[in-house]
């Protein structure tokens, strides 16, 4: 339908929020995962078991949204589908902003009841010019005002990416991955059936949202090919739109009808359309990860040539091949380089053509070498290798990584060439220390990848992105 | 050179060992990551300044080799190059088993005086027919007898993985990776340069060696390649070898050159003739990885058809995209599995037609469904998913996973069908948790691997890992 973005605002950016129907058998997840809203809380329940322990909660109860005695900005409802029908009645009667209906049953059960209601469902929102989320859906995500999908996401941190899914789980588990590689979500919806807003509304509504300032986008299908397409080449010309298609295979195209009942898109049409629009394709969760930190943090990127420095012998030769592999150059050096370098590098546990392996004590000059290499006619950009290995043994204490977060702000700043960190780690330790040491550099604008693979990836999509945004 | 065996077994099993030339600079690296070896452990070392350091260590120190007061299994010897001929010399004198050399600074330097010297090392080693491990190296880790690359490993354990590196990143990453995998080693060796001891050398140990059932090697180059794949052609058929290749591009091969000193193989080739001698390639470390995972831990694994349940809606999907991409089959399941399901199954929030998705109520009925999948006739092995993000919620507890482990097993060992487990993760908190839950599995030799995506790769080596074997 066409949508009023002042209504799904409302939604994004709740007053006030009703829960209806969260069980005692589930623990309330609903509920509990609302408690860190800073609005007006209200639960909507008739089962006095249920009700029992909303009142320990703390929650106010009614049993019909008709009582509830404000206007309601967001309805969160998780009643059966049996009953979805008189509730979205309710809704409409009671002029509610916004319903996400985690209710499921519909179209994707593939039966005649479940695609029933679902059309009955769909008809009196159209009638009614009434804005539901889903069914079959998680909903919103805003950790700035604390609307949550599920009690393990973060709040009070507003972050730059809005993520738009098919998928409650993936919306959860982006929101998770993003916050461990140093990332926040700035507004997140899951949408599942998608049957009366649809990814296009969303698309709409984030590109327009100040905070978003790239968008990811899980999808199974979408309704209105040509409106999703219209809206997308909108939007991707202001901000980066990065999308995950899910059911590429037969096995997954069987698998999105049974999830959201969307019908599967021959792939190739589906990429070639994606980027035509100036988006970018990416096939999982990492991808996704990788290419929305790559387009939120690096500037403009040029030229596929890069210098390495700062890992082991080892790590040197994973990073070339990996970079190669991944359709970027490792060059060699100028001369000029070559003799600054050959006054103080030590060949001995080291070498310097570039990956610059500092296994050994020339670590200690990665300053002076780091700047020879943004010096360098050859080079376009620089990555500085970090292992929490080395980190949680003492080697790299706060104040090391410290200095080597300003060194490389700097370095960029003088040199005007892109940089980047990659900081790998192996133990549980190690990834709470990596996800500290990634949150320093992104604060100082420099995106900081947990591998090298992931790193070469990330590299070269904001490189094929800037191609084409600048063909 | 031809190699005694008993002497490597003696390097491998140390009574004794002898670290020369550990300094106060370095932290005494070498003396301290040797604190949990169970035999004798002296030092040799001639600066005041650090034998004061080592006696505050409580270890015994000599200023010669020459004066350790019993018969030496292992010399590690980090001293400067320039002493390197006369602590062979002494080793050499002292009927030392095995000297590792840590010390570098030879062919890799690429400089006439490294050369020099390295060649010297060699003709010394061969006309004494004396074993070295490196130069260039981190040399051994046996975590059984506490003989150690870096504090940072474990001991005390003894895994069933052999891995032979010519990087000690590797090698000590390999180690840390997979024991946070839930794998530990059996016998590693880091060995550098291998200007004597080679490749071939430590392949043919560790294939007799009884306590190593897989064999991992990075390898960047190697001297003699008509006896190594002689080697590997006869260990190959008693173990699965996997090896990751270094060096597969340009500038991988310049860093090979660097590091090691190795010369480039073209990739194609090398590959081919790896496959030819029975043994497996890989790419980079997380392939490592899961490939000896999935050959420890799988059965034979005959077929490309597999079930998969107890994941939510956009699981499921990018679980039949990822299997179907990585060569598998997620086949539908016949009539009368589908029969059995529609007994007891909610479509409401779930479906069944393969993968089984179970983000509801119906998770609850896991057994009853895989029963069901181990019993169909399209299906040959079996996956279970794990969120340990569901997990850290509490929605699913130490007393879920022991059922769902032995509910595994019992499926396995009545039907006959292999299985495995996903156990995915987004926070450190997770980690810890999937590393418990993967031990749980793999100790009842189901191997549990961290994404859907990996878990489809290392399925699909271990399928063409035992066709090409019977083929």
């Amino acid at each position: 339908m066409d949508i009023d973005l002042a209504k799904l605002d409302r939604a994004f950016n709740p007053k006030c929020v009703v829960v209806v129907g969260d069980k005692q058998e589930g623990d309330f997840r609903w509920l509990r995962a609302q408690r860190t809203f800073k609005g007006k809380l209200y639960s909507v329940q008739v089962s006095p078991k249920s009700i029992e322990g909303i009142k320990k909660l703390g929650i106010e109860n009614y049993t019909s949204i008709m009582d509830i005695p404000e206007p309601i900005d967001l309805v969160i409802c998780a009643v059966p589908r049996s009953v979805s029908l008189q509730i979205l009645d309710e809704c409409i009667r009671k002029k509610v902003g916004v319903a996400h209906f985690f209710t499921s049953g519909f179209s994707e059960t593939d039966t005649a009841e479940g695609k029933k209601l679902e059309k009955l469902l769909k008809e009196k929102c159209l009638q009614a010019g009434f804005p539901l989320i889903g069914p079959n859906c998680m909903g919103i995500f805003n950790p700035k005002v604390g609307i949550r999908q599920t009690v393990e996401q973060y709040t009070g941190t507003s972050g730059q990416i809005g993520f738009i899914s098919q998928s409650g789980t993936h919306a959860i588990f982006c929101s998770l991955e993003a916050h461990l590689q140093g990332m926040d979500i700035s507004k997140s919806v899951s949408f599942g059936n998608g049957i009366v807003l649809d990814a296009a509304d969303y698309l709409e509504y984030l590109g327009r949202d100040a905070d978003t300032k790239v968008i990811g986008m899980y999808l199974e299908g979408v309704r209105d090919g040509r409106r999703f397409l219209k809206t997308l080449r909108k939007v991707a010309r202001e901000k980066p739109v990065v999308i995950w298609k899910g059911g590429r295979t037969e096995a997954g195209g069987r698998a999105i009808a049974s999830h959201t009942g969307s019908l599967a898109v021959p792939q190739a049409i589906w990429n070639s359309a994606i980027r035509q629009c100036g988006a970018i394709n990416v096939n999982d969760m990492d991808e996704m990860i990788d290419t929305l930190k790559a387009l939120l943090y690096f500037p403009v990127i040029k030229s596929d040539r890069v210098a390495v420095a700062g890992g082991s012998g080892g790590q040197s030769v994973a990073i070339a091949d990996d970079f190669g592999e991944a359709g970027l150059k490792i060059p060699l050096l100028t001369g000029e380089s070559y003799q600054e370098l050959a006054k103080f590098f030590s060949l001995i546990g080291g070498s310097y053509r570039n990956p610059v392996d500092t296994g050994n004590q020339n670590r200690l000059e990665i300053k002076r070498i780091m700047e020879i290499l943004a010096g360098d006619a050859n080079i376009d950009n620089l990555v500085l290798m970090i292992s929490t290995h080395f980190i949680t043994m003492g080697f790299s204490t706060d104040e090391d990584i410290n200095s080597n977060v300003s060194m490389m702000a700097d370095v960029r700043d003088r040199y005007g060439k892109p940089v980047m960190a990659i900081v790998s780690y192996s133990t549980p330790r190690g990834m709470e220390r990596a996800r500290d040491v990634t949150r320093k550099f992104q604060a100082r604008g420099i995106p900081a990848f947990p591998s090298i693979k992931r790193g070469a990836f990330a590299l070269k999509q904001a490189l094929d992105y800037h191609r084409l945004k600048n063909a």
